[in-house]
């Protein structure tokens, strides 16, 4: 069985990616949680399963797989659901996630995840503001493209997962985004598997002030 | 046949990886470069047909594909050797890219692309030697794992590609490497298509300074 290193549930977002879609698709695995502690990034606890001091790493048997996107093609080799099924979908899906994985970068910095913040932001600078009309005008051509509910269409996949930490920013932080992006926010949030995620971490004892 | 939309040739590390990946594979494409010009990242430029502003971006008939990491998994649904045959050799050959994808900011801060730069940085950060520390472990573990002479076995794959803007790098800024690194970036820097890349950049009308 898979076995997911993460860390905290308040605050480690990339944690958050493979795990809900692991989830959400009912893929069996084994969580295997450490703790940052006291703001430190526990760069070394981590290096004694994770090449890089970073989580999330997956555990298969003797193989060591230490990024989160890295992490979603190895399981859609066992589970070809990670992706849409149609090509033109999957490419999009693809795209869309590797865009998340190395930009939004106003975005992740200025609004971090954090399971335990419920308020909004004194001032939206240009660069998120910037990061936010990207934001809507990709996941409004997911949606348009491939019909919905989901972001590249009627099965939730990887690309969903990749945006999950966002929707946990747009309402912690209450960030404005049009009807399209809310009722995917919407759809998000209640999902069983982002509810287990968010109550978990507010049970976790390390909290951020 | 595929369009690769790729920028100048001294300066856009991403538009190399992909280009030199179907280049050593002679995977047939069509060229089309787009050059940034003063200085400008020409966003709205790029925008007419990438939509991020940024290259790479490849185009298939109707199908567009916006990210350098998206792009080679689009491609390896076609052509399977742009990844490794092995499957635990694919794992780490993918986990590798994509720590290269969202990482090593110092290196690529610090030591930007520039193929008419031949000269020793005056110091290196402590950040860069940080870098520079993971990329060889990273490195050696391939090397070792896989037998080489790539960095995922006996064959140029896409990790080497992604690796490849990084070979110009430690040759231009005549970075400190170990000997198992220096092998592999003086094997990348000799290959056809690396050369063919190289020259090209120094015919170009726009140079930095």
């Amino acid at each position: 069985m898979y076995k997911l290193w993460i860390a905290n549930k308040n605050y480690s977002s990339w944690s958050l990616r493979p795990w809900v879609l692991l989830k959400v698709l009912q893929i069996p695995f084994e969580e295997n949680l450490c703790l940052f502690e006291n703001g430190k990034s526990s760069h070394e606890k981590f290096s004694r399963f994770s090449p890089t001091g970073l989580v999330p790493c997956l555990i298969d048997e003797n193989q060591t797989i230490w990024d989160s996107l890295a992490i979603c093609e190895y399981v859609a080799e066992d589970y070809p659901q990670v992706w849409p099924k149609e090509r033109k979908a999957r490419a999009w899906a693809r795209s869309a996630s590797a865009e998340m994985h190395s930009g939004f970068s106003a975005l992740r910095q200025q609004c971090p995840m954090d399971g335990t913040h419920n308020s909004p932001l004194n001032n939206i600078s240009i660069e998120l503001q910037t990061d936010l009309n990207r934001l809507q005008k990709l996941w409004q051509d997911g949606l348009n493209q491939f019909g919905g509910p989901w972001l590249a269409g009627s099965e939730f996949t990887a690309v969903d997962a990749f945006f999950a930490p966002v929707a946990f920013r747009i309402r912690s932080y209450h960030l404005p985004v049009n009807p399209a992006a809310k009722q995917w926010v919407d759809r998000i949030l209640v999902l069983p598997a982002m509810k287990e995620w968010h109550e978990a971490g507010l049970q976790e004892p390390y909290i951020e002030h």
